[in-house]
């Protein structure tokens, strides 16, 4: 009852019911409560063992234990899933080891664990959780109730609103990956002194990139989810609650719109700056060379197939051009051929 | 002699050689020793500096110098090379700079370096090597013989098998990617709560992520090897044995069986959980989109061509489907016309 | 005037102009310096607010303001954006957390971060700037004047030039994959004992690896320039002035020459040694799994479409070779009909 109160849900069977853990609909054991969002999964509801089931109004009856009936499931189980988290936070304080400049603003309540290390004009504002041996450059900013995790690496100038969280090991405002050749053909970076600008509400995975700006921002919208081993280029722009599954790369100067998912692996590269529209999928593995400019559904990737096969294939594929130049070719002598005959004929 | 007992091998040549390093056929100098375990490499052997080569019975003949013989030639090479390992590790014991939660149980042996942070209720086994700047969440634990290099974070709920090796700046145990849209179309992370079981026998490559189960563990099986930015999604299974190669990665719910490889840059990631069987290798930069139940070789990935022929390859890859089809109609054409003119001959 | 000097440029307009940043040519804002490289921006080059622009002498008269005639107007700008930068450079001296192998040997006017850790036997050379929570393994060399940012991890045995700079929680030096089964089908990791050596003004992006070798090196020559996310294998050979985008990795044993430029994505593996000729460009998401012997473009990666199209495409893809045969026996068909009917018309 107390778990449907927190959620707004609904209790159908027994309200007094002990839930002492989460668990999956398979996997559940008694005193634990699962989720039901899937059609797919109606023979495992049938069978699970847990305690309670949070379901919609419509699946009350597939039931077989007690059910907390809400308008969304998964969210209503995300919600309660949360305060079974075992993580050890970063206990309230500041850790003697921490070194933090003096010129740095620190918020109330803050968690910062040993061996952070703040640089200059920093600010740091209320509830922000800073892991252990996190690394944050001049002038940046966190904003409240950010968690950044153990190993993250913040460069100088910039910032990150309130209620993220950057996974371990990830890297904000690196360089930007610019090179300007000289005249004996020696490469030089181009200086990067833009910044990055994340909003709120933003996930980063572990072992991320998000480049700084060349001159300008790097700019990611409130409410982007990124999963690991994602890389943002350098003045890319990220629209409003998009997500970016693992590995998935942008070139610099990508603007990606709003409610868009890039599959695991996508990359995104063109000849200049390149646009993606609002609402656009895009399938793992996918190579982007140009603009999309209506929502919808995109791929590119090729099929796995059995390995003598794939390599005929693909020799193929390298004379496909050739091979529809000889379609045509047919097409055009069986027409002229056809042609040919009823001239005869008609000639006859 | 003293080598050629170490590995079981038998010494032709001069027993009494000194051996003072390791080399390779080609770059070998006169007192290092080397392996002939590949046919390929015969011209090297016949030309090789080093003072000792291991070898198997078979090519005893085609060797100019002394020869350790041995039933596998490279297993031996490994077991010297060990030997001749300049790594510097960590020292036994404490580091004084190494914040370790009073609760946290630590073996015999082991060797904590500088900033080591080790959080409430781990268990740090006999002879394990935590190299600088390693963080260790609460509840996890590292088996004997195990090291974790400079920079790893292990975040709770982890456990590692013994005689592991996780590489420098790797994250094990970040949180999965699930995302939970709310009834305004606000995303939100679903609690990942499932934590990670590694077995024995595992090596992990540097900047790998495994991630933690959403509510049941990730799972990675004993004996199992990852290069380079490997990705792990949340709930994957990976059988015993199976290798994956640099820049790898596998979506949540992937179980991947055993004595499988992933060539370099394989992305597997379906619409749900995905299975692949025992025995199976991926060709590099493969794209794997659904089960694959038969061991044997699959690839998937096109090959490169001269920059004009592929984009007017690719253009027609495009329109492959309206290709095929219209083939079809050519021979339906081709066949209709000589049945035609077979049925004309007959009425004549 | 002062910069016009610096870069050995000429002032067209007043020479008195104060300079107080730097801009883009459409985000600049009065008192900023902007430049002018490429003809496609012709239009904001018309139209910019900034209070300079470097240029060639060609574009002189395009320019609405001051003006900076150069040779290399985006060289110049480069130059004169870094005295912009704004990053807390570490500190003179060497910070009293950090801990230095009494073996080890410092420069003169290193900057050396908080919680460093130098292993025995490693050289740091003069000006060399090591950030916080570096770690650099026994027997190491840094060159003068490079910078290691944050939380990079330098293994044992690694030399790095002169002017590099290796951004955020990169790996240099970590074990190359090798893997030898035992009679037993158990996997070892063959030892590396090879090192890393790395070349004069090279630029390592954040989370990039560089393998160690197994035997012999592994070799980075001069100017060569790396994105995030690159994975270098064991015994890999990168040539001079060679640039490798983001999420680019390149199996062990590939040889890459000088002045190539591999996009983003690219992979590059075989099944043995690999070489790719002097001043290869390789187009993004590219897979490279034979030599490249003569210099040009290159591509290989499929184009994006409608999903539903895509899906066809690729099913079609995977039969491609036959139909290809069907071309082939449609031209045959065609050529006998049309002899045959040569042949009877001559008959007749």
């Amino acid at each position: 009852a107390q778990i449907a109160a927190h959620v707004q849900g609904e209790v159908v069977g027994d309200e007094n019911t002990d839930i002492v853990g989460v668990g999956s609909l398979e996997g559940a054991k008694a005193g634990e409560i699962t989720h039901y969002s899937n059609r797919r999964f109606k023979a495992q509801l049938a069978s699970t063992k847990a305690s309670a089931v949070f379901l919609d109004s419509n699946s009350v009856e597939l039931c077989p234990v007690n059910a907390v009936v809400v308008a969304n499931p998964q969210y209503a189980f995300a919600q309660i899933a949360k305060t079974f988290d075992r993580r050890n936070l970063t206990p309230k304080g500041i850790h003697p080891t921490a070194q933090i400049d003096q010129a740095a603003k620190i918020g109330n309540e803050v968690s910062i664990g040993p061996n952070v290390h703040i640089g200059p004009d920093c600010r740091i504002d209320d509830g922000v959780e800073l892991c252990a041996n996190v690394c944050i450059g001049a002038h940046s900013v966190i904003g409240a109730g950010t968690s950044i995790r153990e190993n993250v690496v913040i460069y100088h100038d910039v910032q990150i609103g309130e209620h993220c969280v950057v996974h371990a090991n990830s890297t904000i405002g690196a360089d930007g990956f610019g090179i300007v050749p000289d005249s004996s053909g020696m490469l030089h970076d181009m200086p990067q002194v833009g910044g990055v600008r994340i909003g709120s509400d933003v996930s980063i995975g572990p072992s991320c990139t998000v480049d700084r700006g060349a001159i300008d921002n790097t700019v990611i919208h409130d409410n982007v989810k990124m999963d690991d081993h994602v890389h943002i280029g350098h003045n890319c722009e990220i629209g409003e609650h998009s997500i970016l599954c693992g590995r998935s790369g942008l070139a610099g100067s990508v603007t990606l719109g709003t409610y868009c998912v890039l599959g695991g692996g996508v990359g995104v590269a063109g000849d200049g700056p390149l646009t993606i529209a609002d609402g656009v999928e895009v399938g793992a593995m996918t190579y982007v060379s140009r603009d999309i400019d209506e929502p919808g559904r995109y791929s590119g990737a090729t099929l796995h197939t059995d390995n003598a096969i794939w390599r005929r294939n693909m020799l193929r594929l390298n004379e496909l051009d050739a091979l529809a130049k000889r379609i045509k070719q047919l097409e055009k002598t069986l027409t002229d051929k056809v042609s040919g005959s009823e001239a005869e004929l008609r000639s006859e």
